[in-house]
């Protein structure tokens, strides 16, 4: 009945994932989280929980209309409550309205939980459960079964929590769920729990897991339960959850496809997860951390000297897949450590024919080396370093300069004004504009001020907005002040950039980290614009 | 030889942590997470690489004033050059100058990085390890062998890849660590690895674990090798390291000691781990992630109701463990409760009878809540939280008072003048005085005026000057402007103290925690000469 040649994906980011804490979703998020879902290709897309909430159940309403290619949508609730026949149990009968193909009951399997937290017999536990998935299962909904604690109480009554599974089954759920609903289980208790449970169920139906990842063990729990025979597999594609959050999909599908050599999703799919992981924090509001595996940006950044040479040589050397087929990007971190082959390999985006023995690669070296030495730092500033070799190759003009500016902070404010303010004048080929604004603060007054009087000059500038903004004490050497570094990154919209700026002053810092963000912008958009013509 | 009872920590945060992106310590920043890690009680600390690195070389000159209580410091290094004679490799003499204990070294353990990446015979490799170790020990040194590789070299040729660990213990090495450098090894693979490696050496040296995070597993490969025998621990306390980061010790060292009953800390520290990880982010200048297992902000926050109603019947219904065993604390959202003992202890410095059921826990519980929504946080600034203490217990009274200021920061700059100046109008016990400065920035120059005119009520504040300043744009929600989080620490020459300030001004965020920071340094001198004169 299982195909045990691939794993089902359940994503329940709009599920468990909005029971993270500063997660909340608007109906027009959940829909483009499905759509985006959808596009990865995933099997379940569970949606919500009807029964008890009623922002849940009109999404289901409004997402009839959707038209997904692959997945199809699920909605979550519980066993019957106790004392009240299924039929009457106003949960479930949302749960039915909700008109999805599958509904997902989750249940007791930890004879604690049954006895002290539901506080019912343990025989009444095991009715609520049958009884449940018959209703259901009577009126066309096909059943999957998740054993909330499954773990903990099979290590806790082992004959108990497998009776739990074999109530669903002998009443026709298709999936049996196994869960580590508190999340602190280790892989070898993942792999014996579900070893027992597909013992035990006799290939009746796919054994599935569901992880938590409190103990920092959720990916590697999914995948020894993978290995351990389960076929079906809940998470959340970027991971968040309650608590600590849900086994990071993200995480868990690439090693499943990868090094399980088991397919998750459609054939081509895979090469879409970092991009799609990307959407959907996005939509949720939430940073992908740099360091995620498979999908974040420095999951593949090499900074240490030694590595670069090494992966140069020979890929696998120091990596554990190839970032193409997780849609990711190999990148050497540009550090004086990074040495000339990883230089040469970043310059190539500039002029493909940069080699680490062409003696741009060692002026480049040598002028990082120095810039360093200066308390500058390029690993965090991909475009300030395109800007550097430009210079460096001679392909740079200058398309505009600061003529002069003053920025202003000032307590108490007049009524007037913002408490910084600042005005900047700019020339651009022969030509003169000045202009000012109020801001937040003294950088963001300094930043409206030069980008109006650009915009004069370069309207595309008008979409360019500050995403982050990061500064850093440089130690002096006891002779020398302090200096400040500026990592600014800026985004248009389409793409985001990072720039840097070094200086003894924050504000003229930022100026050096403003002034390469513009420059960054527009000689791309000019790029553009020349290949397009071409 | 080795104790099967305890679990040995080496933390290498100042090395293979500083490898990760964006990760940049000063001298100053090494020794305070060096402390931080003291305190903690970690065996080991990994300090950096005086070979490759000569700003490495001047963090163990200075170290050598650090008086540490529980760690030791040790240097990382490679093997000697191939062809080079070990007493003629100048980056084995580094390692010497250094002067720690012990020396860690790292080899190769795969046949394909000796052949292709190395290029030398493989029983060259053998007598580079050889030699190293033993020119080591010769000169009184304690060697620690990292071996590269080592699963997916004991997966492609495990008799290669036991021979090298052999090579190093015959020579002396002290403890045999295995590398997942690439770390995209599995559990299993860990834990069989593992095993095979602590047969092979028949006891003759404790056993590591070196843990990369690229496949999502760095935290159960450490747990799963520890089942299998390791009981000597390398990774970064936060996590961060090279691409997707090192095993997080905060995730790894709750586990193996509270579920594998192995103490890995000196009794009592575990419940320092929370802070301690939080204090070196800050000093890395990284976020802890909310989310982060045992110690994340969110680690023990229920969201779910039924969640939150079963903690209060039975605590581990919902809860791996008990979050005050690691120095955190459980959370409901929405129904606030959590954080007075914490705070209590905290506030006992200031007022020795306040508990957790003083009406001034609570009052603080709740103050602080409001601000930690807005965006402060006093971890990394105890001045600060002890001047919100003494106001709350009404034990604070205001010793100056800003009238105005103004800051401005111009290009190009009037020959007379520096590239930013400020005046500060200050009110002491009904008179004013009026400053002015110039400065390196503008922060610089706020802090010259305000100091110059209280210098006039105060003088002893001649002896403060800055000493860090760190800046953190804080996530606004879509409806909010992003605000600024400004950490300040000061010093008087005897010793330093932390401050916060935090507006959506970068200047007036600088100009709260200035304020804190002379309060403070106010406040102490007077209490101090109160008990001198008592």
């Amino acid at each position: 009945m299982a195909n045990l040649d691939a794993v089902e994906i359940l994503d329940t980011t709009l599920r468990d994932g909005a029971q993270g804490q500063g997660i909340s979703f608007s109906a027009r998020d959940k829909l483009a989280v499905a759509r985006a879902l959808d596009e990865l290709g995933v099997a379940w897309i569970e949606a919500g929980n009807p029964g008890s909430n009623p922002k849940d159940m009109d999404f289901f309403r409004q997402a009839a209309g959707l038209a997904l290619q692959n997945a199809k949508l699920c909605a979550f609730g519980s066993t019957r409550k106790k004392g009240v026949a299924a039929k009457d149990d106003a949960q479930l009968r949302s749960l039915l309205e909700a008109g999805t193909e599958a509904a997902v009951i989750f249940g007791k399997s930890w004879d604690l939980h049954v006895t002290e937290v539901l506080r019912v017999s343990l025989e009444e536990n095991l009715a609520m459960i049958a009884e449940t998935v018959a209703f259901l299962r009577e009126r066309g909904r096909r059943v999957f079964y998740d054993a909330e604690h499954f773990f903990d109480g099979w290590l806790a009554n082992p004959g108990y929590a497998l009776a739990s599974l074999k109530a669903a089954l002998d009443s026709g759920a298709e999936r049996i769920v196994l869960c580590d609903t508190n999340g602190g289980s280790f892989p070898d208790t993942i792999g014996a729990g579900v070893a027992a449970a597909v013992q035990s169920s006799g290939g009746a139906a796919p054994v599935g897991i569901h992880a938590h990842n409190d103990g920092g063990c959720a990916v590697a729990n999914t995948i020894l339960a993978v290995k351990a025979g389960c076929r079906h597999v809940q998470g959340t594609l970027v991971g968040f959850g309650e608590r600590c959050g849900n086994a990071a999909l993200a995480a868990a599908i690439p090693g499943i496809e990868l090094k399980l050599g088991l397919p998750c999703l459609p054939e081509g799919r895979l090469r879409l997860i970092s991009n799609i992981t990307w959407q959907v924090a996005e939509i949720a509001n939430v940073a992908v951390s740099d360091d995620m595996p498979y999908v974040g940006a420095n999951a593949f950044a090499h900074k240490a000297g030694m590595h670069a040479d090494g992966i140069l040589k020979l890929r696998r050397s120091f990596e554990h897949i190839d970032p193409v087929s997780v849609g990711n990007e190999r990148h050497f971190v540009m550090s004086e450590a990074g040495g000339r082959s990883a230089i040469a390999e970043r310059a190539k985006k500039i002029e493909p024919s940069i080699t680490k023995d062409h003696p741009a690669a060692a002026s480049l070296a040598e002028k990082l080396k120095t810039l360093e030495a200066g308390g500058w730092q390029f690993e965090g500033a991909d475009a300030s370093f395109e800007l550097l070799v430009r210079r460096e190759l001679g392909r740079y003009k200058p398309l505009f300069r600061i003529e002069a500016y003053r920025v202003v902070s000032e307590h108490p404010t007049s009524e007037a004004l913002a408490c910084s303010h600042a005005w900047a004048k700019v020339w651009v080929d022969g030509q003169y504009e000045i202009a000012a604004a109020e801001g937040d603060g003294p950088v963001n007054a300094l930043d409206g001020a030069l980008r109006r009087a650009l915009k004069h000059f370069y309207p595309e500038l008008e979409q360019v907005r500050l995403s982050d903004y990061k500064v850093r004490v440089i130690d002096g050497t006891a002779a020398t002040a302090a200096r400040v570094r500026v990592l600014i990154e800026s985004t248009d919209g389409r793409g985001s950039w990072s720039t840097v700026g070094v200086s003894e002053d924050i504000i003229d810092a930022s100026r050096v980290a403003l002034v390469d963000s513009i420059e960054y912008k527009l000689i791309g958009d000019i790029e553009r614009r020349f290949k397009a013509y071409l």
